[in-house]
């Protein structure tokens, strides 16, 4: 299979040549992970079912040597399956529905958000052919013209900013979410920052956000298969009077920090018991 | 280690007997997945650090053997580095990143939530004993009286229903969050579940929640583990006018349904470019 160690890859970008659908975004570090070169057949919205060959109507879509694969989870699963002998986009089937639960929870507070803060800056980047379908089929799922839905987007980003310190919270411990190396776990969440820096014409992170550590550490991955010159900066969102913290301080710890004993705790105690008798 | 395979462990509970800590529950879990008998310590929150000898102020805490640990990630970790010939509850390491981002998501959008909604109710329930170090140091982290916190409840509980549907959609493909086998992503999310029965007066969950299965499945396990008669009922919340979906019905998929082809995306295709020129 994979002659010449190359599968074909169907992109889809913005008119700036960068991708932006978070599942293609995946899709392509997870080939990477696998270490296939790509054969990129480049594209919009326009004519997938073209390019295609009338095999689907979404990408992400591959083609290895012949065999079709589709969906972004059809795809790591063939990946995984046809080649165990290169390295694992998910070592234990147990992570499945672990990577499920983050993604379902971070489409639900942050990619769904982020895709209505810049729904008209989305189609206003894509190709001119790709114009009528994005504006009407965004129209409809967001029942309302582009330009409204995403007005009033400065009051939202903070929000969604404030909304992924579970994301946060978790690197705290580990380097990346696969943990001493990236799994696909770490693909499917870059996937989608990678199609808000596509898109986002204002950043939509804070300048010092402590996710940028991992977020730069997952772009530069493969030779910087996150930076494309089409992609906008992610950090610099300003925190105006009003708004929450756009990320929890430093030093907070709480229930996610360990019990070593009394001393650990203490100074809590201490807190909650204050005025108590002894 | 383990003598006569029993390991001592400190239990948490309200008046009634029911352990109420998440992190007690999803410890005793994790040890009988282990197959270890419990030579259980009973008691409330007075006198943790006189009961475990000055050694912690918090529970959980287990001595195997003369070796004391502490710490809900540090038991699991204990247990699986002391006993790998055993079930392992963490099967891969990249595991514990994933299960971090969902139980830091889950403090965050209910765990914490319920924990406000029943604060009055979890002081009348624990022992005589406790009230006054549990009134005095929940009011310190609520910042009022627990009756006025816990007041317009009825009117959060559908929001917090509503907002865990990321674990819906996981358990829609998935038997277990481990997968075909529970692992300890499904003790420690069970965990505040068990908590929030140990103390829910009034129903949290739809009477119909999706989520009924998996929770019955995971008290069943070990014997009926999950089951106390100082239980409370966790179904039968009602959907009143005005209140959200108290979760999603069922059909919709969107974005966490597989792409198969064009037969699989069609009606979705229809919908958003209804009216377009063909």
């Amino acid at each position: 299979m994979a002659k010449n160690n190359t599968i074909t890859f169907f992109d889809l970008t913005m008119a700036t040549g960068a991708t932006t659908s978070p599942f293609v975004w995946s899709t392509k570090f997870a080939l990477k992970h696998k270490g296939f070169d790509l054969d990129v057949v480049p594209g919009g919205f326009t004519g997938i079912l073209e390019r295609t060959c009338g095999v689907t109507e979404r990408l992400p879509a591959i083609v290895d040597e012949g065999t079709w694969v589709l969906d972004s989870w059809g795809i790591v699963e063939y990946l995984d399956k046809t080649y165990p002998d290169r390295p694992m986009l998910l070592a234990d089937p147990g992570m499945v529905p672990l990577i499920r639960a983050v993604d379902a929870w971070f489409w639900r507070v942050a990619v769904g958000p982020w895709m209505r803060c810049f729904c008209a800056d989305y189609r206003d980047l894509c190709f001119e052919e790709d114009k009528e379908y994005v504006t009407h089929s965004r129209e409809i799922m967001v029942g309302m013209k582009l330009e409204d839905k995403q007005a009033g987007r400065e009051d939202r980003l903070p929000l969604i900013s404030a909304e992924i310190e579970p994301l946060r919270i978790t690197l705290r411990e580990s380097s990346w979410l696969g943990g001493n190396e990236p799994s696909y776990a770490d693909y499917r969440i870059i996937g989608p920052f990678l199609f808000l820096a596509s898109v986002a014409k204002i950043p939509p992170l804070a300048e010092d956000d402590p996710l940028r550590d991992w977020i730069e550490r997952c772009r530069d991955l493969f030779g910087g298969l996150g930076r494309h010159p089409g992609l906008f900066p992610l950090y610099g969102l300003p925190r105006r009077e009003g708004d929450p913290e756009l990320f929890a301080p430093p030093g907070q710890g709480g229930i996610h920090k360990r019990n070593t004993g009394p001393q650990s705790t203490r100074a809590e105690t201490e807190r909650i018991t204050d005025g108590m008798k002894k």
